[in-house]
């Protein structure tokens, strides 16, 4: 195996990682098209356009949209049907994440100020949020526990789930994580259909304000149409891990690290940053070693030389410069003193801290959540989180004697915009006795 | 004038209010076409291509790149050229600004578990952020601050103003704005050669993390071309502004108030909600005699006709339940007892309590941001605010029995999803002994 490889000292390193990162977004005006007609074909037609999708797509041919909904009782025989190892693994999942994820609830607040104004923010649930789950092979329970769980901490009541069954398949992790995780409704239908009748609404399928979760690029799509009618989470590119390392973890470790990144897709981007370039000639013993145990082989091979990347920088400072630009959805921190180099660490959508702490634990179990900014979008976006699910508010009570102070700033700066409505209207307040 | 009357009792009402509210979006391919193109052009050709395009669009001829930067010095003597009058009010404006916003700082936290295992997130500032401002008559300082100094407050280190000067002429009040609030440099562009050039950087133009601030159809595409990119703040349709009443509001006050959401422009809509039905006539006389001391009176008309809404219902109760429908930006609880109004309120962009307090003093200075969710996003978005300036990293750091435990269950479930590079990369970590 043959891993590109840079270095920091050299000329133009930050060029030649610019278009290390990059990747060629497919031209998908063919799916545009495809997916403002499926949208525009279920806003008006609703549940009878969901059957005749849900038939040619999913070759699920049913006659009655109430059919379309899977009872609650149908995620319990699931759940149910796991051996106990599977269930407990979902139930502690679960409960760490909730652990987790209910830190971040934040409350409304306010303040008085000394005339009797009272300023704050009022911060409620949303009332109804769609979660967006894939059919098939990248059907992930973890995906529906990371997704649906920060959503009911944050008070939201309406949870609605929907899944495409294609060729009636029903995923039972799947469902049986949408049981632990309490969702209150779910619908098998897929596709840009599904995100079509969620955002707005059909007969059978309620309309939500917001829709969240994996997806193809029909979805992906779909949900670039539907946002502004809804709220949307962001749309994720490939998945990314940056390892830091100071040469000292074991290196079967770290491409067993690389490896389940690469795993997910050819897409995916494993990096490797060293001070030390021995530890490169290690790994990729490590790789050659262990490729052939793994089951997804090919998709690994094809990742890590695509797109794998061996950074050699000088030291641990210098990488932590490079994490920065590259500001990575998966960091982890494999050396012996992570929390020294934390400090350096401004960008990043997760970060493992120490060779004890590997990325698919926090994928799983850890508690935090496991949807992340990628592509560099760290640099200015968040875990998905609770504050996802809540939104704010302004409250403005201004007293008597408030509204006479404020009301003569308010009127000096519309007149100056030449808003004279604006002027009068904070004019009415003031109070000359004050 | 006549406004159009709806009453909530009626059959279909949520259907008439729902027509009420949407308006005809302009077909905006060719804006599109022409947006693509020049983000394109900035892209490659960089600086030469925003003095040609400064030259073509605002009629401004530079030579030299670096006159595109406004010195620090003109924007103190903008401020020095304003009336002490003035002065005081962009000063308390952004004081007040600022006080309010410093409440919504987030700080990194963290806890540790029983076995040692520490989670948490780490919250930071963006580091750059590029602020887009108009040019012209829609040139607002009071735009200047709300964008300005949440960024600030965040610690947003690099606050990057542009805004084009068409024909040469600089706002004062921009500027002395942009002077109060501390923007760190201010470029003379606009346009979606302005974003372009924020999103991407040139030699002159530094590249910034998110663009915010409110510009035209053309800003507002160019936003959405280069969103992923950067990040970028929400893309506002027209204003509104929703007032109940209780019938105890002079109706001269209610009129202005609607006034003064009319008079932004003609697809502003401002909306009236009452339990008594006298109300909407006494509002009309007051229209009719205050329209003509309007200096925006064309413009106010245009929109009370086209789009001004009465809305009748039983009582306050009903009243809340329709807002809550419409989730207006701005909402007027203008009543007697707000706080038992206000409990019943589930979304709105901000929410003015009490006859004493109207919009437009939200508008400039009583402290919360002016930049709100339009329609019906309320729902599922919030004000502009610090967090929108702050960026969280998940922190996960396992203790040795810690990853012995959690990578039991992580590679229990990584095997249930197919992912046995995740589940080894887990394994690893599991110690035997603990």
């Amino acid at each position: 195996m043959k891993i590109k490889t840079l270095k920091q000292a050299d000329n133009n390193f930050y060029q030649s990682l610019q278009n290390a990162l990059s990747f060629d977004e497919e031209d998908n005006s063919q799916i545009q098209q495809t997916v403002k007609d499926i949208v525009q074909i279920v806003k008006v037609n609703g549940d009878q356009s969901l059957l005749e999708f849900t038939k040619k797509f999913d070759k699920v041919d049913l006659t009655d949209p109430s059919d379309l909904e899977l009872p609650s009782s149908i995620l319990k025989e699931a759940y149910d049907s796991l051996d106990t190892t599977t269930q407990n693994a979902l139930n502690e999942s679960a409960q760490r994440i909730k652990n987790y994820h209910e830190k971040q609830v934040q409350d409304s607040w306010s303040y008085k100020e000394e005339d009797g104004t009272v300023l704050g923010q009022k911060i409620t649930a949303l009332d109804s949020v769609g979660l967006y789950v894939p059919g098939g092979k990248a059907s992930y329970p973890s995906s529906v526990l990371m997704n649906a769980i920060p959503a009911k901490v944050a008070g939201v009541k309406n949870l609605v789930m929907v899944v495409p069954t294609p060729n009636g398949e029903r995923n039972a992790l799947v469902l049986a994580a949408a049981y632990v995780a309490n969702v209150d409704r779910v619908f098998t239908i897929g596709g840009a259909q599904a995100v079509a009748a969620l955002a707005y609404g059909t007969n059978t399928i309620p309309q939500v304000d917001k829709i969240v979760g994996p997806g193809n690029a029909y979805v992906a799509e779909a949900k670039r149409v539907v946002f502004g009618t809804v709220g949307i989470d962001m749309i994720a590119g490939p998945s990314e891990i940056l390892v830091i390392t100071d040469g000292k973890t074991d290196p079967d470790w770290l491409a067993m690290d690389l490896f389940s990144q690469a795993e997910h897709d050819e897409l995916a981007q494993a990096i490797l940053i060293s001070s030390d370039p021995s530890v490169f000639e290690k790994v990729i013993l490590s790789i050659n070693k262990l490729i052939d145990t793994m089951p997804r082989k090919e998709i690994i091979s094809t990742s890590l030389q695509n797109r794998g990347l061996f950074i050699q920088v000088d030291n641990l400072h210098e990488a932590a410069e490079v994490s920065n630009y590259i500001s990575p959805e998966h960091l982890e921190l494999s050396v012996q003193d992570p929390e020294s180099l934390l400090r350096n660490i401004n960008h990043a959508g997760a970060i493992f801290m120490g060779i004890n702490t590997c990325e698919s634990v926090g994928d799983y179990c850890a508690g935090p959540n496991h949807v992340l900014p990628t592509s560099r979008t760290a640099r200015f976006s968040s875990p998905l989180g609770v504050y996802d699910f809540q939104k704010r508010s302004s409250i403005i009570n201004l007293s008597a004697r408030g509204a006479t102070r404020l009301g003569k700033i308010a009127s000096v700066m519309a007149e100056g915009e030449g808003l004279f409505a604006h002027a009068r209207s904070a004019d009415y307040r003031v109070k000359a006795d004050e």
